[in-house]
């Protein structure tokens, strides 16, 4: 694979400590390698649960752990802190600035996990007004964003925009959407019943949108039919076939089969889409690869890009026979990019030839949501699982992907308290995101301010 | 106590949700009042332990508990989110504002526990290059900036930039300012140890600064000598009789005997000092009362204010007999007060006199700090204590004040981890503040150079 001499090390560049970097990186561990792996944030994030962060359950720290200290005993790999601007197929680099410093890396292999963003389609604008869920900030937002809700409904008395405040917009019926609004509708119902003096949470409406005709499209019908039976149970209204046409601080427009109508919301959450990291399109122009509608990679049977066997591409940024955007296809495509490179460093140093690629083979161990304490549904196989075996089926496989003992005794702690309790450990607020908000919507009005005259002055001349 | 009728309660205001003023409003639970608490935030918080937070051993949650569940039971007190502007003793009105909604509550008796923020002795502007450590967001941001300089000094090639990177200064050597240098010193010599690839993090320096001549002032001399020991057998660098006189974000400047000096460093934090809320000053200003240098106010024998026996002001606001600003100082004044509200009360109800108030006396139940992993220092009454049992003794009293059962097994867990073990559980870095930081510095960029063309415009005319 390498054309220098057989003294110098492979050196694979793994970008992102998601699922798909962490996993390939680690499974590289005894080969001899030297790993990079970049990314722009210090820790691996368990996406999965981010909606209990932003809920209260978790603390952040259970969900993100250094990538360094996971990585620590692996001598072949180096963490570098850094967002990646640029990738170079041609000269086998990565560019990388971390605080203003530019780091280019070299690499011989490379595997490129860079993950999925949140997509507004197009209206970029709906973003501030209905955060979605991607990155702890998000989580924290949320979270913040929440609880103010209850917050400002305590102290209201106009009836209209106490309702407004109470109202919960979850837009996005996949697996994140219903696991956050049947939290959002826990959290009113259960944790908050008796907090306040003014309003009954109680009263909370959680609604879950979909342009869709259905909940959670990954699953049948029957698990479709459970999941919404529980929502409902909970409290959850459930809007489908209902495309949101605009959002703004009070709320959003929705138009479905009976025309436009408006509702009234402060709280929105986005889990409608998902962009693939615009590094997908980057490689896409170098490579003449083919992307996606959301900017994922079409990649080759052996998950690499045309004509650069040594570019991989994994997980949410890449598209292969539509598999799902998963941790399970992120895991699996880290680890099999991780494989190929080990064996074919390993047949060069024999100085034997490079063994053939077996395609890619996704292996399917089943997909789940959780619904609510004690309900859950799950896929797995043929199995179609619903309520208490679902739930517990679903604690069980995500304890056992929370990297490091410690996370798992504290979440296993935290979900005890949660779910057999009612309280939540983690409903501490920061102020950061109102501070940064409030600063950033100055300057936007500096700026519009600011572009108004000059326009002016142009034209006057 | 109150002129009006037997048949309305009487109300009782709470401003802050700190140590004075949940166990003040806690104490009242079984009278027969209405209780109000005024809070800018919406948890309690455990100010001692926010080091920890700030060094990744605890998650904010753990010490942040929501001050609405923690009072959710005591049916007579309720919880107002807002920052309190203004307190009229005359009208008996408290007035806050929260999310740009004003509500004006009124009392018959009221208890002020608003705390102390830093103080950076009239150099405001040291506080962007040195943050105190005050707030969760304090915590978090602190945590972000000793985290990134590690990661900073990673990808640097210039050995003094490396240098000053890795150089952490504490000022102050209080308590606060001991505890966070040994923890840094442990962060970097023990858990993150073997993290990076071209830096050794045991290279770190910590440098702990005071004006004064010694550490832990508080202290007898055999435990400050214990203190400093311990210290410099952790690394840090102990600096006293060292003013600062200029802080920017590069290092600050030091005068000491010998003159000015540069200490180069990217990290700073300060622990020099605190000022009371400026309420005590609006206090002061209506009710004749005189405040101390810090802004706090000296209280009359039962915490009141002169000529104002309904006003009690208990904490790190008020100075009585030079008390100082900790935790059971606060705890006792609330508790103090809330028992004077409801013997008269009842006194009242019952159509008796007032009964006499007896002067408030603290029972000093010791002091203690801890150095580091296995090594406190405590003064319980005679008894000056060190080493081990100094620490057990700490991680148990410490462990009886965190607020609910959940919190205090996760952090006995989190303890167990990080002072056993060498990893911590909560070094997941949050982003806001330095989009928030970003966002401030360019609006204050974009006044200052607005200010200048004005300024000219005006002298010009």
């Amino acid at each position: 694979m390498s054309d220098t001499s057989l003294a110098r090390r492979h050196r694979v560049v793994v970008i992102g400590s998601g699922f798909g970097g962490l996993f390939a990186t680690k499974a590289l561990k005894r080969t001899d390698v030297d790993v990079t792996l970049i990314d722009r944030t210090t820790h691996h994030l368990f996406q999965p649960l981010l909606y209990q962060v932003a809920t209260g359950i978790l603390s952040e720290g259970e969900i993100a752990p250094a990538t360094r200290l996971v990585l620590e005993d692996q001598q072949n790999a180096s963490v570098l802190i850094g967002g990646v601007e640029k990738i170079d197929v041609a000269d086998r680099t990565v560019t990388s600035t971390h605080r203003g410093r530019t780091t280019v890396t070299e690499y011989d292999s490379l595997v490129v996990s860079a993950g999925a963003r949140q997509s507004y389609f197009g209206n970029d604008h709906f973003a501030e007004h209905a955060p979605g869920m991607k990155t702890i900030d998000d989580a924290l937002e949320l979270r913040g964003r929440i609880l103010g809700a209850f917050e400002s409904a305590e102290v209201s008395t106009d009836p209209a925009e106490r309702a407004r405040l109470l109202t919960f917009v979850v837009v996005g019926a996949g697996p994140t959407g219903v696991e956050m609004a049947g939290e959002i509708a826990q959290l009113a119902h259960r944790t908050l019943a008796g907090a306040y003096r003014t309003i009954d949470p109680r009263d909370a409406r959680i609604i879950l949108l979909d342009a869709a005709p259905t909940v959670l499209p990954p699953f049948d019908d029957k698990l479709r039919r459970a999941a919404a039976d529980t929502l409902e149970d909970l409290g959850v209204e459930i809007q489908l076939g209902a495309m949101v046409t605009d959002v703004d601080d009070d709320g959003l427009t929705v138009r479905d089969q009976d025309g436009e109508r408006r509702i009234e919301a402060a709280c929105k959450i986005w889990s409608a889409g998902v962009a693939a990291s615009p590094l997908g399109r980057q490689l896409a122009e170098q490579t003449g690869a083919d992307t996606d509608r959301a900017g994922r990679v079409l990649v080759e049977p052996d998950l690499t890009l045309p004509g650069h066997s040594n570019v991989f591409v994994v997980g949410d940024m890449m598209n292969r026979d539509g598999l799902p955007g998963v941790a399970q296809v992120a895991i699996q495509g880290g680890r099999y990019a991780a494989q190929l490179i080990a064996a074919e460093v390993r047949a060069h140093r024999k100085g034997r030839d490079k063994p053939e690629r077996a395609p890619f083979r996704y292996t399917d161990k089943g997909s789940m949501a959780m619904i609510s304490r004690f309900h859950a549904v799950a896929k797995v196989g043929r199995l179609q699982l619903t309520g208490l075996l679902a739930w517990l089926l679903w604690l069980l496989i995500h304890l056992v992907y929370i990297v490091g003992f410690k996370s798992r005794l504290a979440t296993a702690i935290s979900w005890t308290w949660s779910f057999l309790g009612r309280t939540r450990g983690h409903l501490a607020v920061t102020e950061q995101q109102v501070v940064a908000r409030t600063a950033i919507n100055r300057l936007d009005a500096w700026e519009d301010s600011r572009a108004v005259p000059e326009a002016a002055t142009a034209s006057a001349r």
